[in-house]
């Protein structure tokens, strides 16, 4: 605002502000944005005083806190990565919608390189089974066999939006191996500029 | 448009498309839009012309078709009846946050009345243990305590587009039982006005 360089705010999306050493993940985040001349936004980063408030209303707070940090950003790098079943976080797949939306530019990392379908396959309790020409899980659900890294609706408000989807075999530090985040910070760097 | 009364249009988000009958359940479900002065519009509604298309472009086709019918809308009734984990299906998830951002009123309705982290102690294969003051899941994530239907960003970004959440006991139709849907007709008639 009123420099001449204007670096480009990236709110950065994803489940590891549930880790134990979240606000460590956010700063690693946040050089590597540096780093790519790029302004990481974590969703921590806005402090909400929640002293006196009910569980629900603080998280209504943060809710909305982070609703605000997503319309002061450009982009977004969401970590993707299975959540608690075989698709990303509720949470993140909202803030993607949401930055769709407003325009942002989004990217994407999942740190499971094994697509949608055959993860939903490889869970036993879900029960895929066949089903004439399809497959479908326990409840008679049909299985998307769209090629993609998750629901269609990501797949697709990733791209369209300008971004693109980057898988990466994390193993064992599943949600907090940022080899994935950093390929996107490339990918960002070379498609949305820097200027 | 032109009309005396223009009636408002509500995009009937959830994974009921998934199931054999969606089209059955679409139909019901815009009937009873009808019935309460309201125009129901369900995803598959716009047909695609998918013939020639790869999985992976018939997938990106869907996308945006559907985010071009969230756009054509008022309102929004998501069914976020717990999908392939503890959690509703991340396309109406993606579609929340998307019509929260272009100002939709947004209802939201779950077949299951546990909350999310009840839903979460409830599976073992997330096996959650207590750790200090704070439960966490088997990769050592957090377990949230905001008394909330799903993650704060669904409930959050409900409640603050005007809209509510219903929980209802559906038992065996888990996808297909409409008493939570009608429930949101009737607040969404209620709240939004039908002028």
């Amino acid at each position: 605002m009123g420099n001449a360089t204007h670096k480009k705010r990236i709110y950065l999306a994803g489940p590891e502000v549930f880790l134990p050493n979240a606000l460590e993940i956010g700063e690693r985040k946040k050089q590597l944005c540096e780093t790519y001349s790029f302004i990481g936004v974590f969703p921590c980063d806005r402090k909400i005083n929640t002293q006196g408030l009910t569980p629900h209303e603080a998280g209504l707070s943060i809710s909305r806190a982070n609703e605000e940090l997503i319309k002061t950003c450009d982009l977004v790098i969401a970590n993707i990565t299975p959540f608690r079943g075989p698709s990303l976080d509720v949470g993140t797949a909202y803030e993607i919608g949401f930055a769709r939306a407003q325009g942002l530019t989004i990217f994407a990392y999942s740190n499971v390189t094994r697509l949608y379908t055959e993860r939903v396959v490889a869970d036993p309790a879900l029960g895929v089974h066949q089903d004439g020409d399809v497959r479908r899980d326990k409840y008679g659900m049909l299985l998307e066999q769209y090629q993609m890294v998750d629901n269609l609706m990501i797949d697709g408000g990733v791209l369209y939006s300008g971004g693109s989807l980057t898988t990466f075999h994390a193993g064992k530090e599943l949600y907090a191996d940022l080899r994935g985040f950093e390929k996107c910070l490339v990918l960002a760097s070379q498609t949305a500029g820097v200027s």
